[in-house]
């Protein structure tokens, strides 16, 4: 079984960006800690970051069909990319969304998510960490069900 | 160290509840887990319950001087107690804020935390593993820092 | 079978508040009408009132399993309180909800009621016979359903 | 002394309408079961459903001074129809407004009602029923006031 | 030439409504001075009250092509009829909207016009003088033009 | 099998009206290129218009029982009545919503259908060739399913 | 008797501004016929303008005591002048809004008058004829009362 | 006579809070301040304060009868208790509402309070000296009335 | 002469996509249909699809010289993209928008089209032969004229 | 050290003013009460008042490098004088804002202060005393520092 | 030929003002850097500041007639000022809106301008050079036309 | 030193878009006026245009290392592009906005840009010539600082 892990635009830059906001891991070191989570729990995980929204739907149209989970920190596109929001519900997958930063404690804008009422659930403002717990909980979620 | 676990108005009905949105889990056997991760990394975890938001404030400002973080699911409060929020900016420990349901697929006005600003990060939707991945992440955060 | 009758902040001082809003009759008296109207139709009728939103969810949570109705006036907390709007989901009763003003021609945040939609109905500005026409309405309902 | 019950657009086709929110009888049913209280009561009932807005405000200008009080289900005019509310005004009678359906939990326009701050009450959600309980309460406002 | 003095729902009942908002003049009086002024000036006027939306725009209809202005008092459809004003647009006719109480200083939703944006100008509060200052007006700008 | 071909408020005016907007056919044109294709694909086509609310729902509740589909111009009441939607409803009859002119590029407040939501779809601004084009597709829907 | 015919800001300029809104004729000319026809009934016109809220504070504030009545074009101080609104209600005197052009048919923001709510009535778009007409009535509503 | 002194949520940690908002004083020091002030000028003063809006009201609704003022400082209930402000209207008592911090210089949703419409006045942002002001206030406007 | 038929993101994925909103139909089949009108009425259809707003202007860019007429359905971009409004704006083609499924009967924010505004007009909710409908309409409306 | 004691537009005419509002003393007493204070703790009070904005801002600009503090009742100008409240910004002078009325308990845009997120504080409803509150304060407040 | 330089409330304070925001040159150097340029290229510059709205309009409407253009930083007019904008309409004369600050960046307030809307555009957060490129501009385009 | 000059979707076609709106010159003049004063000041200049957002931060990314300033018009993703904006803020380079057409004298959703707030600031409205002032003031800024 595959889990997606997807990084929307200008996340390639952690460890330059602010690193109050956003912490100083690189997202090469969050990609292997979540390949090394999957390893240990039996679950391939494809790592993929695109700052265009139609390369991100690209992706998940191509890749849906043989995976089983989707995690993804869609950056500012939480904001107002209603095509990723479609693509994400037409994939049919349990889909969980991370943000390193604490968006409810940003730009009142930064509040609203247009991918959160079709994820399982979301994960905001635990820095690097989000996206392991997002990991533990597809792998446990997937082996036992709701 | 010494976690806090507080639940909010009718979380003590949980198993009861409406199983679609909160799960078929008793709070006890939620509770019986954060602890239980507790033993495990060193951490005592002491529960609260309340259904008013008076008492969960004099729990609050009693225990905070001994204690070392927060894991809340504020219940109904999450939308409208400023005096919650108050009292845990007052604490001046670290909060997770944890949601068995997905808020943000539900009601609108679900969807407005008056507690979420004022926290590290927010967990959502994750069911009933939501708990226990808070207190995986705030024993990570307090042994590694941020 | 018994029928919860509820009443939330200030409504214990009825007889005292403003009479061109409220009316004349203490809570007493109102409360007696009501048990008389159930002792001729074979329903108990348990009366409570609080100033706070604790106690009233702790009421409801204790009596529901041993009830089949709940009439409520919940006061003030008819405009806020969405912890007890949960714990009146949470009882699986039907539920009515009463006035004694008519919230409609008053200030205009009293113009909307957290409690209403999940009510199967209010009665509102009718004066102390608000409480009298939901018992008689409960109790024909009861019996014959919808 | 006479009562006007009056029922706005639609409500003529009550039996076919969808039963799960507006029930099952015919509105000469519920005309019959308002009337039969009236009988009761010493107060005779004049009945009247109209699809037009013109010509309720007609009838109730031609009505008003022979009259003691209105019983109105003004259908989807609740919602815009000024013209309704200021004829009502106009006509110097205690009106109750009774709606099938609770109207609080149906599509969020339909929470506003025109009519509802220049009534005595409102009685919403309570079925059949709620025209019934109206016509009591005007029997009784009538004998013994406020 | 003709004007047309069209009068809305409810200002058949002048004289009886709220004299302080109104003032205690019958609409036939009203109606009689216009008429005195007309023949004053030498322009024919032709009376309609209507407490229907359809039967105005019938008359306007009918009677447009034979007219050369209009006078209208549209009641409460001042702030809803839509229908009213694509009428009074296609009419191609001088537009005056007249208003016995000033609509300005009533509730706040009585502020808006939708007739306003398609007259040649408003005259409101001026009481019963209002149509007679209306009258004088489209004389003269039907003889002087613009 | 019949349908219902309604226009509403003002419609019976085209030909007159803003060309620019409306185009320069007469309403009984339009009427009869929609009765034509009615023959040539085997369905009787049944005309009305009305200035009057009341009067076209009086229409509808008469004819729902004996047609198969509605092609409705609402004129000016696209955007205020709730009576018409309801009406429509309760007719249970697939409905098609058409506008000669883009209510889109208009006024902002003429965005805003009460029809579309409850319509199976809607052609605007496609001129007199939208009614056709309704007429086509219902033949087609009918014959076919969805 | 004494009548303050007051004119805001940027109108001593009328006859150089947009002719299409505000007409060819020059402040003083409008002044000129006002003047005339107070001559006729028996009132004096005193004449004011500036294109300062302060100076036109100060003028009412000294002249008040003396005179019956105020007409005034407070210009584009209509859309945000509180200070000249208390001024206006502290004056105790009746008050008459106009405008030359219609401000309903213009920007948005100038839908709103914060003059209008404390004022006898408002004429609003009927040129440099509604100086005239508010004149005629001032005159006639100090001899008769309201 | 008796002034009753509240404070509500979290005041009881004032010197813990934050001293650049809250100041370094302990709410015992500010309520021993306002005692010595009524020593002065012969008044009792009477102080609560808790954590919950039902004991609030309970207090409130106790003590009314027997006092002659009150001062406030709402804490958090400021923005939401409606229950609050309706006790406190119930005691038909002069209230003077006092915040330690500018609440119109911090979060938006503080520059609200439902209490103050229906309080004599308040007295924001002085720091500790709010509540001495108060109590002078009180003191006179009982001696000399308005 | 060439008619481009433009759909944007997902919806290259119909047929699988939620078939209770977009039918079962794939794209292939849809664009099969309306190149074979095209051959009927002597037009070229060429079709392209992307998830790319980017590629859709570029697209858009090169092709509308050679062209007559757009059809397209702009998926998600229908609410958000104002680059693919000004696209379409700059290609100075007259462009008829399509919807499969009825966007007024979904979420709130699809009921806005920031490309309705600029269309010559829109059909919505027709399913699959909202695009043959608006094929049968360019082809005769460029051959007739409006 | 000097205090500047500042009153915006209208404050002038206090004494004539509506009483229930504003109370019966002229502004003369009340400058003469500030400035005895001012006398009794050593500070010289200097008194200004005009109708207009551009003034007062002249005044402040003058003073204040002379001046250690200012108590403000800017009138109407409290609710849009941007202006205003930029020269007390530019000042760097503590201000304390006050008002004889309560703003919060009349009109809802009078609720507004655009000068109080930029004062010290601020006074408000209780008449007369509102400045001497305000000149107690500030004195203290100058000996003593925040 | 001559181009205004007008600088409203606040701005003669350039240089005492918070330097972070407005930098640190006076208005008398800006003024001399702007002639200096005017010279270079052959235009006449006459500089003028006021703290009063009425004052800037009589300028405007003294100076228009023998003027080329005007370079305005209306200072806080900017955000409500429409009787300045409406005499920069009635000028007729060709503006450029210049501000020291980022008005974007500040309070949501300061990003309105209705100046904005009737200017040939805007320099705004360039500090003292905007007012240098804003006279660069006005030079070329009165020499070139648009 | 290098400077980049960005310019976003439809921005290529300059010439053949609006050119009341937009000017005559296509995008290859300007950037050869942009990169002329470049040479004159010792400043390279690199060009960009796309029409796609993700290409546009790709580029930025790219080549902000080694980059000292940013002109930017970013076409219609001004309006909602909150990736652009970020990855502009990611950049760390000083940033200018500019745009040919006055945005604020256009649709009111133009007014409204995400990239102002993190600019130094923003030219608009100024036709071609924006380009070239913002060039000039880069190059003085990076000479002289603040």
């Amino acid at each position: 079984m595959k889990i997606l892990l997807i990084n929307g635009p200008n996340l390639n830059m952690l460890g330059n960006r602010d690193k109050g906001l956003y912490g100083s891991y690189s997202l090469e070191t969050i990609q292997d800690q979540v390949v090394a989570i999957g390893e240990k729990v039996g679950l391939e995980v494809e790592c993929f970051q695109s700052n265009s929204e139609g390369d991100i739907i690209d992706f998940l149209q191509e890749k849906s069909a043989e995976s089983s989970g989707v995690i993804i920190n869609p950056g500012a596109l939480t904001h107002y990319s209603i095509a990723l929001r479609d693509a994400l519900v037409d994939s049919n997958l349990p889909v969980v969304e991370v943000h390193l930063s604490n968006i409810y404690a940003r730009e009142s804008w930064r509040h609203i998510s247009v991918i959160a009422p079709i994820s399982l659930g979301q994960i905001s403002g635990l820095g690097y960490r989000s996206y392991g717990l997002a990991m533990w909980f597809i792998a446990d979620y997937l082996k036992e069900g709701t």
